[in-house]
């Protein structure tokens, strides 16, 4: 990324960002840069407006922190609002279609983020809209969290090592945010194992996604129960085990398959060999299940730097897709070169 | 409208937007010229914060998409903020009466909004209230929604015909949505119809309103269950036949009822015999049940048009009953004399 | 307060505002300060925007009308932003504990306020977050609710009394108000009476920081079920009878403990013999059992001046704990001293 602040792609290639495997290398790369322009920009005190008098309306089919958070403080960084439609605050399910909801809200607004239950919800959102629509996660993927969690891997790269040789771990289940870190991951020609039991790996159709990243860009993709695989990493991800909401599984059901093999201790940290190794989670986090809090709270972690970077994301995507990328890298540029 | 810019009325009559009996057709005028004005002046790419440092209260006894979406979106594109009071969310109902809330919310806010359950509420609000009040639909009638269709059926006048010649047929339930189509249109001296059963036809209350208009200002009122009043039609509107949301009608009940015969379909408009006959709903629909799809996606299809014409009512309500309507105008007025 | 404009504090002496306990009167006389002055200023139709693009996080484990609209308009009214953090909109208490939430929320706003149901959370919260934390409501205390009251209290004040000679009589339960009210009165050197059923005194804890501020700061505390104790009252106080929200008791339970002795009506009022006592309600009210309909909206009342100051209170909390209390004082003065 020899110049920062020149993009490969002035405008985005897609008009909605709901799944990376839609976008080459070069554009997450954009949006690396445009986040992280941006966030320093932001941090050495100065502000921005350019999405003045835009709004985001915020759809949610589940709770969320994080991305509620992040985007809408997102939003109100970049000069602009956004709307909190809260599960079952608006007509949406009870007594309208996502489509016609989707019509509906591209007449008043700007663009849509969404988190939804189905992942066909959010396919139906796009088709429908006619402004911009940000995938907040669904049950296939979570693409904003793929953004945040390489802009973290990228914060901390492994010293002296080209950063395509980074080898990132994803310990437990394959939930939506593993198999969306292996896709960010081997889109950036890094290796990536996921270490699980085996009724839980990743299924065919993301490895499928994987393996022509890795044929596109180097790297590799593994899914394994042999803790052999550790060895080595830069970077070891937890996620919960308890699966999604609305269809969680019991407690000891999910801890007879993950405990205590899979919980990222002190010990699991040790396999690694490496004495620098960073722990990531996307949070919430179920302490003294998934992860101890010897590790959560311990120096390996760059969990909460990575909570930040949601917000880092946002600003990223939302500038971009809100087509105001370009004049925001410009006035960043500007102010660098002491214009 | 010869003067686009000048208002007959120069700050409103009354404090609060509660119904539009209590407003005459210059003043109704007035706030399609406002809305209109700001419309057209926003989608030519021009700001405007006359609401800066504004905050308006919304108050939701009821889910709202359209109600919600549009006052929040509107406040912001004025400069002002608007507070979303999501059922359940605060102390009314709990532990609070609503005129209470109402004096507590008058000294924090500059203006209130309120969708509520029983029209006796937004009375008991607007009297407690020391700011404006506008009602965002009660049982009794949708005022705000009353000027967003008004602004669509001026946006789709027939061409070549005095626009109070028109005529609107209403298809189906006497619902508040029904009884404010009637009382906006016949205010405007237009021609209503309401096509229904006649156990669901407008009761006298109403049809007095819209007598009393239609001796006023000319038009006429008819409720009829004879499809040959639709002939001639220039707007068909649909509402849901399920009535309102806390006292829902169960589906086999309300089908006898009003299906097949009230449902509008390609056949039903046939019998306007107006190759140029609009359809208007003020969403959400039940697909298929009261509209069928090929209608409300077809081309005579308005409705989405008028779901966007909620944000520009809105707009226009906030900006005459915010006090802001005059200096806004002459600004927009200046503009377009290039000064 | 000879000097409005000139602060004791520029900085606060703590990063949060949990308990007014740990500010000494000189730092609560600052807040007074800062909150009137921004209120006359903002009130002669002035603007301030010192927190432009700072952004707030409202976490509420309760619903909530006065701390929810005031802390959300106190922050728009600064130029900032107020997110609305609903009971159960986000992964609080769910999935995540309080301390995590706090960090991450620390990572994306400049603030946060919290309701909880208990005082450990928001103890747990200060902890955790790098960022101020304001408490909203405990079931131990209420200190925003504590500053808007003294506001309230000095806007009123007898005439010709010096004000540490204030008598402040808090009738009912010993609820988080009534002994945050024994708190604020007793460090400004007043005398404060709780007039309740000996089972509803406040308990030693309480009175023990009263005593501590009398001893400090002057006047008197008592607990008393003796209505000569009403005698030369400048104000009286009432709150609900049933308890905190998540334990309330039952209406035959309170009623029988309170009813009729120590509800607010005319008789009550008399006893004071001070004819131009004020009545003081934190609100909501249940009308006519804590306080007569008579009293409430009587010549007396104060209640809703004292629900505006909530506003007055928060935004002088928002600009003293958000670290841009001087440079608003400074603007203030300059415009004061016409410069």
């Amino acid at each position: 990324m020899e110049n920062p602040y020149v993009l490969t792609h002035k405008v985005p290639t897609h008009k909605d960002f709901i799944d990376t495997t839609e976008f080459d290398q070069s554009e997450m790369l954009d949006l690396v840069k445009i986040s992280t322009a941006i966030r320093d920009y932001i941090k050495s005190g100065n502000t921005l407006n350019n999405l003045y008098h835009k709004n985001l309306a915020m759809l949610f089919e589940q709770k969320s922190t994080r991305t509620r958070v992040s985007f809408e403080v997102g939003m109100e960084q970049l000069g602009g609002h956004a709307l909190n439609l809260a599960p079952g605050a608006i007509q949406l399910g009870a007594h309208e279609t996502i489509g016609d909801t989707a019509e509906v809200l591209s007449r008043m607004c700007d663009m849509i983020m969404a988190r939804v239950d189905r992942h066909t919800s959010i396919l139906e959102l796009a088709t429908r809209s006619t402004v911009p629509v940000i995938n907040g996660m669904s049950d296939y993927n979570h693409p904003t969290q793929e953004l945040g969690d390489i802009i973290t891997i990228f914060d901390h790269l492994p010293e002296g090592k080209p950063w395509n040789q980074t080898k990132v771990v994803f310990v437990g289940d394959s939930t939506q945010v593993c198999a969306s870190l292996m896709m960010i991951t081997t889109k950036m020609g890094m290796n990536f194992i996921q270490y699980g039991p085996p009724a839980k790996w990743l299924n065919d159709h993301y490895l499928q996604i994987g393996r022509a990243n890795v044929q596109q860009y180097g790297g590799s993709v593994h899914v394994t129960d042999n803790p052999i695989y550790l060895e080595g990493a830069d970077f070891i991800y937890a996620d919960v085990w308890y699966g999604l909401y609305d269809k969680e599984t019991p407690k000891d059901v999910y801890m007879r398959e993950f405990y205590p093999k899979y919980q990222v201790n002190d010990e699991l940290l040790a396999l690694t060999g490496n004495p620098n190794v960073k722990f990531m989670h996307c949070l919430p986090a179920n302490r003294n299940e998934e992860v101890t809090d010897s590790v959560l709270d311990g120096p390996h972690s760059v969990a909460w730097d990575q909570a930040e970077n949601r917000l880092t994301a946002q600003r990223g995507l939302l500038a971009y897709f809100g087509g105001v990328a370009e004049p925001i890298m410009e006035i960043i540029k500007n102010q660098k070169e002491g214009k």
